[in-house]
């Protein structure tokens, strides 16, 4: 099909395609004249994913390159395909956090990853993403906000049932394809359904507050606000 | 204190100190002298706030005062509340998807709340940004990776802690404090453990699926990578 078909079968403007592909996020068509080039259905599955891992995943150019970059050249085993994966669709964040709160959050991430009995490497990007994140809660003074095993539990079931998914699939290449969409798709799939899921918790306890005041509107917590 | 002691307490640049003042993130320190200004414990938390907010939480500048300007004008109830702090923290994301798979989302989005028995309100940010992530995985043909149960039932089990914890705080200022760290940053700490979780799980399967072969490091799933 021509660049104009590609474009219309994938939601995706000429100029950004063009972009796309001068980036090395698609490869080039096969050029049928000086200036008229061929894509296939490789090149409109490509272009999908970039889509979405661009503009629903909110990944960068350069993230999105190292992705597809760990989807052609899997490892050798799941494990270390999976691996790869994650390291490119792990972001990593400037890590300014102070000394104490570092260490502090350093140990809760060993401790951990101990009494949950998980086999994974030290200093991988999500191990680093996961200390700052605890630095940085515990450098704002809101301890009790870091809810770990509630949320360990979560993604431990989660990531079971994912990973189980994705084995499911009839080849590499899919079993590849999969898992990147679902780490990246399936951090905004979370975001959205946890606000869901907390505004129906905080709708629930204010109805709750409320009946007992007669109807009125009340401020839960009773705080002034 | 002055700017420097400012900057050395938080960890944040004076320059950066500076362009958040001008971006209107924290307000301006109270003029001493015609070029000194002096800040106190306040703007030193605020600035904490705004730093996790923009580099881990990876706001917008645009975004981040957004969800101050919520933190700073609550509404009348804990739930009105939560809804002007989730409208800031959730990413609206360019809308493309083909009108079909828009279409198959949205009836996701409107059963599974049924299903659940969320009160919830349609068409909030996070409604749409659900339907967005369903509609992006029905048009890349990945309805498999919708694991949308698993995910609602982790949903709902993070929410009812958070919420209930951000609950357990003396006043509303820190509830909101509380909460606006918490959508955030838990965004974040579930995406860093979800991967963690599944490492283990990738790695505990392959180990197995190696056993049997001997010893040998074996390609899961046999699909020729």
């Amino acid at each position: 099909m021509r660049i104009a078909e590609l474009s219309r079968l994938s939601g995706v403007p000429v100029g950004t395609i063009k972009y796309y592909v001068r980036e090395g996020l698609i490869s080039p068509g096969e050029l049928t004249s000086p200036n008229q080039a061929q894509y296939d259905d490789g090149h409109l599955r490509r272009l999908k994913l970039v889509r979405a891992l661009v503009e629903v995943g909110e990944l960068s150019i350069a993230e999105t390159r190292d992705v597809l970059a760990s989807m052609d050249s899997p490892g050798k085993t799941l494990h270390e395909t999976l691996g790869k994966a994650h390291r490119a669709v792990t972001p990593s964040l400037p890590s300014e956090v102070d000394g104490e709160s570092w260490e502090i959050a350093s140990r809760q991430v060993e401790e951990l990853v101990l009494r949950r009995g998980w086999q994974v490497e030290a200093g991988t990007p999500a191990w680093r993403l996961l200390t700052q994140v605890l630095a940085t809660i515990h450098a704002l003074g809101q301890e009790d906000l870091a809810l770990l095993d509630d949320y360990a539990d979560a993604a431990e079931r989660l990531a079971e049932a994912e990973v189980n998914c994705v084995l499911q699939r009839p080849d590499v290449e899919s079993m590849l394809e999969g898992m990147v969409i679902g780490v990246v798709l399936g951090d905004t799939l979370l975001a959205a359904l946890r606000r869901l899921a907390q505004a129906d918790v905080s709708c629930r306890l204010t109805s709750e507050t409320t009946k007992p005041a007669g109807g009125r509107v009340s401020s839960v917590g009773g705080g002034g606000g």
